[in-house]
């Protein structure tokens, strides 16, 4: 299996989506072979074909493109792993999960980084991005990003769901990490790999379950490594 | 099986935790004794225990108080009906998404209606009512309710990731209800039968949600008296 994933100029591993399907690899015990790109070589996955997204897998002659289908994907294809998504109801709960992290974790995270984020890029994928997420947000990177002292706090406080949890067990997922917890990672390790800012204080249950998490796998998530001010 | 639950002035059934226990209940095809109640008789229904809170169901010679708990002793007592509750991680996801319509939609809600809310009550109730708020919020009713027009906006923005949900299927289970669709409607039925004020916009896909739910088991939701102006 091949993975496709995103570098920044210090060679970190940094997008949010492919830190999902990361973790979700060595829950199930799959090893991919990494495949290192930056933005602007993401057409050359597959020259001709439609666009990819990362991440992007390339198992048994496939691309199968889209941190959520890649899920199924390996749930179907591995039978024999630890399920990721659950069938029915259970899995659009799941799903769910998926959008309050998109619209809750990643657009705060997003609010709080975005400048750091394009200035840890690789200086050949900086033009790409600045004209991309401007467009999309209507904003300066500088805009997007400035401010940002002020929205911390409703930040920190839009977690609560996230806290009410983690005052049960010591992940999303209960007594052991799923997808759930995956999927809330990826937001906090892309603001990790991408910027010295914290996002969260060390004294919130979010802080503590972020370090285990770091810690899954022999530590996957802790060697990366992390964006130095 | 015998219900528990809070009437208003007009002896309609309007405690959010309620509606999820009801809602519960006909996806089982149970149909327990309702036994209406104010407030102030909570401490009628077993004197001389602890306190027990609303929901509460007795059955089978227990008496069951909280809805969560409620929901995992049906799916236990009577393991022949559809399923509310998945054991493991997927239980553990539905349980955030319990967190999230606590912190976001009865939150939101509460600080939409809580005078309406007030007023809506039965007069012997008013005085516990506006005590016990005002002491949580440290606010009057008054100013929790009030601004509200400024409000609104964040509280539609709020249920963003509902909305990513129902753009994939009827329900946020997916083609049929399930327990988290009862949990968001127990939030939103608060509101109707509590207040006249428009919480959702007609052209808004959780207002088309709310409105199959209101239709769900005959009509169950429905035949409850709205609030009127």
């Amino acid at each position: 299996m091949i993975f496709y994933d995103l570098i920044n100029r210090q060679r970190a591993h940094f997008s949010p989506n492919s830190w999902r399907t990361r973790m979700a690899l060595a829950h199930k015990g799959i090893q991919p072979e990494i495949r290192d790109l930056l933005f602007g070589e993401i057409g050359n996955i597959r020259p001709g074909g439609d666009k990819l997204t990362i991440p992007t897998i390339e198992d048994k002659g496939r691309f199968i493109t889209d941190s959520w289908n890649i899920a199924q994907y390996l749930d179907e294809a591995y039978p024999q792993t630890p399920r990721l998504i659950a069938t029915g109801a259970e899995g659009q709960v799941l799903r769910f999960f998926q959008h309050w992290v998109q619209t809750t974790v990643h657009a705060g995270i997003a609010r709080l980084i975005m400048l750091d984020l394009y200035n840890s890029l690789a200086p050949s994928d900086q033009a790409y991005f600045r004209t991309s997420r401007e467009k999309q947000y209507k904003m300066t990177l500088e805009e997007i990003q400035g401010g940002r002292e002020e929205r911390l706090d409703a930040f920190r406080k839009s977690l609560q769901p996230m806290r009410l949890s983690l005052a049960l067990g010591p992940f999303i997922s209960g007594e052991q990490p799923g997808y759930a917890d995956y999927l809330a990672f990826g937001g906090f390790q892309w603001a990790r790999t991408s910027s010295a800012y914290s996002v969260l204080v060390a004294d919130d249950v979010v802080y503590a379950w972020f370090e285990r998490c770091l810690d899954l796998y022999d530590g996957l998530g802790r060697r990366e490594a992390a964006a130095h001010a």
